[in-house]
């Protein structure tokens, strides 16, 4: 029998870091939680032992730290593809990299209606993510956000499916729709994007698609919330999204005499619907690496 | 050998219920997990089965729900006093009920700057909650939140605590302070409590207190926080607060040629400290029941 | 306004610490999570920020690794007794101390049906806990277990219990029974007891108690643990059992012309029932301080 | 601006199935959680909400319950590919299906010795799994087991890797090697396989192995692994394993006057390693579709 090593990857995973820009009175801070990978001509280590070309995962998290130090983190996008061409460049063997970054938002916490300088509270547990691939000279960034979880009262309907056998469910044409988004959106090129600008109206609209559409499906409200991207944003040449149906089911009060006009709800935890999708261009380059070993949506 | 029954309860843990407010078209909801307990005279059903006083936790839970529909819900201390009388009245056998409710907050999207009548975001993780317990004809409100996590970026010193054989810490008079705050509040009475207001200003002042007291430990600061919401709120004669001292280390970056003048540091998850401590009125009256079953701090 | 400190304690949470017996050829590890609390004449530092009797939660980390090497780690309580008693013991002001372990087991891994030397597997998540109070030279050992999860597909009936308006659930002479038994007992003085064969008795008590009751409520099945456990070890003064009701839900399939006779389920997660109680002996010495800051179950 | 629809799949994810089978007295049960997801030509929900092909995730969970009544569930490859086969062949829209189910594993209680009729008890955490792809007539199988927690007290060591301005890491012969094993491996073929049979072999291969190897490195661990694996079972084509490299790190008792020949360690949480690596045959034939959508490792 003859057995190979195939496609493989190592490195340090879920450095948490804080920084503080302490520069002037004012601090800022930022909350990452960086993952990074390695991959190039590894066999060795893998068939026989032999570390001679194995970066030590330790020496990754090392390096996280020491690069924020060295120069101001800025926005994820920058401070992953840093760290990356990083890794690629320094070591011979090593010819490609994967830099995760989820970043947990903090609010200024106000002390008598104004902003105070260093007290801050955790905004939630909604996480602004990247996922950077770099592989020899070539680099993607993929950028996205988890754990937003929204919900419409109404202005939902789901109707006209096919029914088997084993189908029990009834039409509506008025439930709760509700779902914890996640989104990853893949850039055209890496150079001269304002990210944060980029993310901040990513995020609105896709706040607003999901508020405005008059939802016939969760299916439709992805697309539109999708489409209304790629609208806006130039850059970005497609968009994943990953949305859970948060079921919130109806409750019977017909047995204690009551009427209930979608006023009462269980919500429920499992099972839920999963509608996961992708919106790109009609034109979007080829996306080379930029998903390699990411979840599919 | 003689053994017998001591304290017990039973009930129905974490009824998910939503409700929206359909009276006009601007929707309101309340998203809150319910939990009931009853207490009383249940030898029978421990010791042989018999099951004739035992009001079902199924039914505890369709009460929550048919209550939601029958009068609105208003702030969750008045739900759950009605609640508890409800059980507490409506079986002779059962003499007491703790109900627990965490109300979970959401915030309305904004779409072209104005908020949506019935599309809403969940404001992040952080629980507003009351622990009611009915006894007989009496009652105790206990109100808290839990999950708001704080940070100082600078403004805490620790040092001069004894040094023994085993003590290595070294003393600091700068390092970041950081915290997810529980905290629970005893109420004066029932009766005529503005518990939103209460609610808002108690948070309000917590942050307050945590982002202006210049630290030397986070007892101090735990004891100001408290002190702070006994003279803002007079109808709260007890506080108790439980603060995990979420260490953030700095890193050592000196064996790569570079300073930390605390600008980088590790967020470590565990071990980490833990802070416990009440507040209270000198001339408080007797806590009574009110925080029978609930967790010390 | 006057304001007073009240009950409070700080230590450290949750001390990964995992020991290894090299004393021969074949391993022996210890994986414990130790959480350590104290108690005294804490005033200053909460109104004043004077440090001089606190002891660092980071000394507190520190006793518990030295502690492990200095004598062997044995079981637990004899771990917590003696880290308890050296905290009152050493320091002035500390007149209180409480110590929480939690052991997660190893099982020694087979290699061509022998067990391994060094090697071994997670044997899951159950715990095995103590909970040791130490107040001057007094001293408690509560002992338990947390998520034991059982299940039993028959030999469990409901019914016989009161129908008010809100009443709809079915009376039922066959269900799933499931839980996952959280159990905490209060030994009788804290010397010379076999803490490995007290815990391993009442865990098969426990289990064989759940198995062979035919059980008219989870009440009655919670008595019938408990005093099991009462009569199988004399040095056990009470117990007290927390246990969720993990319902099962039996599958209406009717709608797809099949029957259902106690064969396909709906696990639900929540919300479930919460049974709760002690049971212990008619002469049991008063509980002192053993329970004080620990759940009420 | 032209945009369209990419990848996409919808479905009921974490359906919470328990069975009995009740056919004797001594009751055996399983218990699943099972994820559908369909994909085909679901333009139209998308793009205008017509959902006549959508077959409603809720259908897909009533099949899931109703399949389990119709005929014994088996093993969870075969119920899996049951499920994918129905619902490709009787949509006409749809095209493919992609079916994961995770077992979980239960013991039966032995009270006084013999092993209980129908009372039972989780045996832990580690799941069994299955990852089923159909796609028109042709399907893939890739099993795998999730959370198997190892640990090697000795026999691992660390050294040789490159030192740049980044590296502090200390080499090292003899250190704790720990992991939570998730593996999964592609079938050849889908018929006539003991998948029950090669799970265990699959299982009990992955444990000697990591036990036996005195390890240079976790990458040549996890080489060694999978290459037992293929050597054992001649049906499985192909086996991915992610291994955090949980660390354990030895504490520095110096300060106390203390050595500590490997005998106490933290156990850390975060960050950790994270090593991910394919092992395959050779002549394997192509994947197909057989991970696809699923993690990379």
């Amino acid at each position: 029998m003859a057995v190979k090593l195939g496609p493989n990857q190592y490195g340090k995973a879920e450095v948490r870091m804080v920084t503080v820009d302490r520069s002037g009175p004012v601090h800022h801070i930022k909350d990452l939680t960086v993952s990074t990978a390695l991959r190039g001509d590894l066999e060795a280590t893998h068939l026989t032992g032999d570390n001679s070309v194995v970066v030590a995962t330790d020496t990754q998290k090392n390096t996280v730290y020491a690069f924020a130090k060295e120069s101001p983190v800025g926005e994820i996008e920058d401070f992953a593809l840093r760290l990356g061409r990083h890794f690629v460049g320094a070591f011979g063997h090593i010819t490609g990299a994967r830099v995760l970054i989820d970043e947990h938002g903090w609010d200024r916490i106000e002390v008598a209606g104004k902003p105070h300088d260093h007290a801050f509270s955790r905004s939630g547990d909604e996480k602004r993510t990247t996922a950077v691939t770099v592989d020899g000279d070539r680099a993607w960034v993929v950028s996205g956000l988890r754990d937003l979880v929204v919900l419409k009262s109404t202005g939902s309907e789901f109707h006209g499916f096919p029914r088997d056998k084993y189908t029990t469910l009834a039409e509506t044409d008025d439930r709760i729709l509700a779902t914890a988004v996640s989104a990853h959106w893949r850039y055209l090129g890496v150079e001269d994007i304002d990210w944060r600008g980029a993310f901040g109206d990513v995020r609105q609209t896709l706040l607003e698609a999901f508020a405005s559409l008059h939802s016939l499906s969760l299916q439709q409200t992805l697309y539109a919330m999708g489409e209304a991207v790629l609208e806006r944003r130039p850059e970005v040449a497609e968009i994943r999204l990953s949305l859970p149906n948060k079921h919130h089911f109806l409750v019977d009060l017909t047995p204690f005499g009551l009427g209930n006009d979608n006023e009462v709800f269980f919500a429920s935890d499992r099972p839920y619907g999963l509608i996961e999708g992708t919106v790109l261009r009609d034109d979007a380059e080829d996306a080379g690496l930029a998903w390699h070993t990411l979840p599919a949506f």
